[in-house]
């Protein structure tokens, strides 16, 4: 008799529960909840306590809300009973981190902390420890370690090491009262199963952990803090769980609350990009993953651990077991397009798409559908959002030359595209340069999904095949495989991810192939590319002047 | 009794004719009639016979029409007789070029010729004899006379040698027909006059003709082309009349065309934005006209010659009897602009300042009119139409930097609005490193008169005064200023251009000053703009490429 599996996948704006044969990957069904909350960047629900500039927080209410929604809908779509259901797994933005108080409730359900910010949970994109990231390259620099792998050459102000520092120093109480600062993700695991245990991914990519030498140092967090000194030891599990094992099973409270039973098998959790790899059927090195949708993942799987400036890939076993596993991507994609076709896009074109009743993203793209490289005459930097690598700056800007009285909206808008496919190659030559090969590239996200115009741009820039995942919810596959292994080969799932992965993937019949007439010419218009790339990453200063000029005159 | 003169302006489009008092300048009449047959890019008036890319044409017969409307329309609305009417004097486009038979008639009014686009007049922005000036570039650096200031450093395809040298290469026949090739202004007073002469400001500063030198040698143009090697004597009229003078008086047959008396004085002509420079009350060293239309003409007297790359400026009494005037400008200004609004501005701005009763320049303009120099984080080069000045290449192109998410169409409007004002100081410092101040701007032009916003702009970026031109009318009060000199003072008008200037011309009682609060930012945003200028006009050859690979996947 068949078994089944549930992968939750916890975005930035909603959650959702896919559930699916632990066997083959078929998807049974699926439901999503958005957040009541949404991303909270403003004020508190209070609606009194404003935030600052660059914050951005969740309420931790709403990732219950959305378990107690999505798993119960999956289960009636599909007419299963809960015994069908053999594991759960989770993949969660990271990193996206809350205190909690010893009985796992966390500080901003309690009364006297609801006023409090640093109380509630900080998204992944809560850039307001700006400061504390700089500073602590600062003391890395001087214990020289900024550069070993781990750290990546510049720390991100992402990263929990930032964020908790922001909240010790801002706020000391709430450090105080936390019992432990965890990631959502491992919240949920820990609610669901009683085990204190926290995610191998999450501590790896995102709090600086090593399999061989744990967290950071205490010479080193003292020196950013005296209060620092035990933080591993006084607020983080140390207990880790690697990617694919079981952190528990469900307790009977929880899966009475979910309709499941008690001793399903609930996975580690997995950080949400990374669920896709597997999800699009990446198993072994010189396959990449590239998640387009506002902003891009590109990621690879390595023999060798390798990290550059904006690349986390020291992580062995991060992701797939046995192998390193190189992250990186582009900050703006989607985010760019959308940007232009809301300011930028000369009047009328929205009108004549409507009247010819199209998308209008399908709409301009025919207008330069036939186009040869370079026929525009323009050249575009994709720095909408900043660069992530190699500069790890987001105080870098978009650019775009090349204009000319005769310059239509359509060329532009294919400029953009192109910018950010070679933005794209550009990462891709750097993991070739780090002697990690990207011989086939696996697709998916939105943009991926629809947008067959941008896909065969990027296959010609990259004069890679790009093949792409047959799901349109490739990282909550991605966690129903992990929950198939957590629950194991013995109870109807997997033993190994690379098992679950070929078998419980799919993609598309259609690839995009190169088209030989065109890649020359994106060669030379690469070529470019990176000279105006070394130009205003490294050489010129005009870009963080400017930045500087827009935030001081404001 | 008051005396009056007439000055016609021949501009790209249209021409008019203004009556003007010849002692105080008050404007009694003005009358515009539109070219019949306008530009003539695609096709000759045949509807057959297509030109080729960056062909621009006229029809001579549309001036004809213009003087037999324009100059009855005047008097008639000012109620004066003919005999009031002491002198007219023309500016026109140049170089402009026709070629006439013996007896004065355009070739292209002969039926045997009608189908030769040689036959007709070539417009100044006539760009289809690159590659004739190109190879006059490689002749001259031979000779090594490329860099003496009346050829400039790089001959541009718009002078007249080139435009002959297309029209012997490509119509010989039309070449021998010739018995004179020469501007349309000249034509004109040579028509009404009798008088082969020709002025000496389209000589010096399109025909290469220097008052002590004459034209370019017979070993020069045999080099060229052995054809060429007497061209001056064979198709230039060798007697060359200074501004400011009389070419001859109107003869009998005209005077009754025009209704006007036989004996009035014709001035020389001028070019049509250099009779701006008196129409401003420009007459000495210091004082800049600024002229902003779709591009924009900078130009200041000196007392010695200097001549850079794409400035004109060896020429002794070429605007202003005794002074050398420095003259270029931006190749885009109001061009750029309005691509902006037609191409690239974000749906619903227009119909919001129709809403508001605005013009959607000041709708725009004050949308950021409170914004500090750098505030919009922008920056942008204005090479739309290329690079006039020190380039002198129509392949650079425009380029805009700094955008994020976060930018609005309006910042993108400002900052278009800033590279035109950081390219115009480029200008200024140029004309000061050769020794040459600029102290006080007197602007003129559409743009001129009707944007505050920019002209603010303008100021705060030169950090100078601008004063503007109380005429919309500045080239053709110019005109009437040298037809007011050509009759003289005995006659009722004045011995000397700069007396004419300072008595006939008015400025406009509202100045632009500086914003002293925004002389410093605007500085340290000029130095990045003249790091980009730097970097895409001579060390990069990104923007070259880009338009070669336009033109080629063509």
């Amino acid at each position: 008799m068949a078994k089944y599996v549930i992968g939750l996948d916890f975005g930035t704006k909603s959650g959702r529960a896919l559930l699916a044969d632990a066997k083959t990957g078929g998807i049974i069904s699926l439901a999503v909840k958005d957040y009541d909350h949404g991303v909270m960047d403003t004020v508190l629900p209070d609606g009194t306590t404003r935030l600052g500039v660059d914050w951005a927080l969740q309420h931790p209410q709403d990732y219950i809300d959305v378990l107690e929604y999505t798993i119960p809908s999956v289960l009636r779509e599909s007419g299963l009973a809960g015994s069908d259901i053999i594991g759960l797994s989770i993949d969660f933005t990271a990193c996206t981190i809350l205190p909690v108080d010893a009985s796992g409730t966390p500080l901003c359900f309690r009364e006297q902390f609801i006023h409090r910010p640093h109380a509630y949970v900080k998204l992944w994109k809560h850039h307001a420890a700006e400061s504390q990231a700089r500073r602590i390259d600062e003391v890395f620099r001087e214990k020289k370690i900024l550069d070993i792998p781990r750290y990546g050459g510049k720390v991100s102000s992402e990263l929990m090491l930032p964020k908790v520092l922001q909240l010790l120093e801002e706020d000391p109480e709430i450090y105080e009262a936390a019992d432990q600062i965890l990631e959502a993700a491992d919240w949920l695991t820990q609610l669901m199963t009683g085990k204190k245990r926290r995610s191998g991914s999450t501590a790896a990519y995102k709090a600086m952990w090593d399999e061989g030498e744990g967290y950071p140092g205490a010479d080193i967090l003292k020196a950013l803090d005296p209060r620092l000194e035990r933080y591993p030891e006084e607020k983080l599990s140390e207990a880790i769980c690697p990617v694919g094992a079981k952190i528990g099973e469900l307790n009977p409270a929880w899966a009475k609350r979910l309709g499941l039973m008690p001793g399903t098998a609930v996975g580690a959790s997995i950080i949400d990009a990374h669920a896709g790899m597997p999800g699009c059927g990446i198993t072994k090195p010189g396959q990449m993953m590239l998640i387009i949708g506002t902003s891009s993942v590109q990621a690879v799987l390595s023999d060798h651990p390798y990290s550059g400036r904006g690349i986390m890939g020291g992580v062995k076993g991060g992701i797939i077991p046995g192998y390193y596993a190189l992250e990186t991507g582009l900050a703006g994609v989607g985010d760019n397009f959308e940007w232009f076709i809301d300011n930028a896009l000369g009047d009328g074109y929205k009108a004549k798409a409507k009247e010819a009743g199209m998308d209008i993203h399908r709409y301009l793209g025919d207008l330069t559908r036939d186009y040869m490289p370079g026929e525009s005459g323009l050249l575009a930097l994709d720095w909408w959002n900043g660069n992530k690598t190699p500069f790890v700056d987001a105080n870098l800007s978009g650019a775009i030359l090349g204009y000319t009285v005769y310059t239509k909206p359509e060329e532009i808008y294919r400029a953009l595209i192109e910018s950010t496919g070679f933005g794209a190659r550009i990462i891709m030559e750097n993991f070739e340069a780090a002697g990690v090969q990207v011989d086939e590239i696996y697709a998916c996200g939105g943009i991926a999904e629809k947008d067959g115009f941008l896909m065969q741009i990027f296959a010609d820039i990259s004069n890679r095949e790009i093949k792409v995942s047959a799901s349109k919810q490739t990282a909550a596959l991605g966690a129903a495989m992990y929950a198939s292994v957590a629950a194991g080969a013995a109870r109807g799932g997997y033993d190994h991810i690379t098992e679950a992965a070929s078998a419980m993937s799919r993609i598309k019949e259609q690839t995009y192939k190169p088209n030989a007439a065109h890649v020359e010419g994106y060669d030379r218009l690469y070529g470019m590319f990176k000279e105006l790339y070394g130009y205003f990453g490294e050489k010129s200063n005009i870009m963080k002047q400017l930045k500087e000029f827009r935030t001081n005159s404001r």
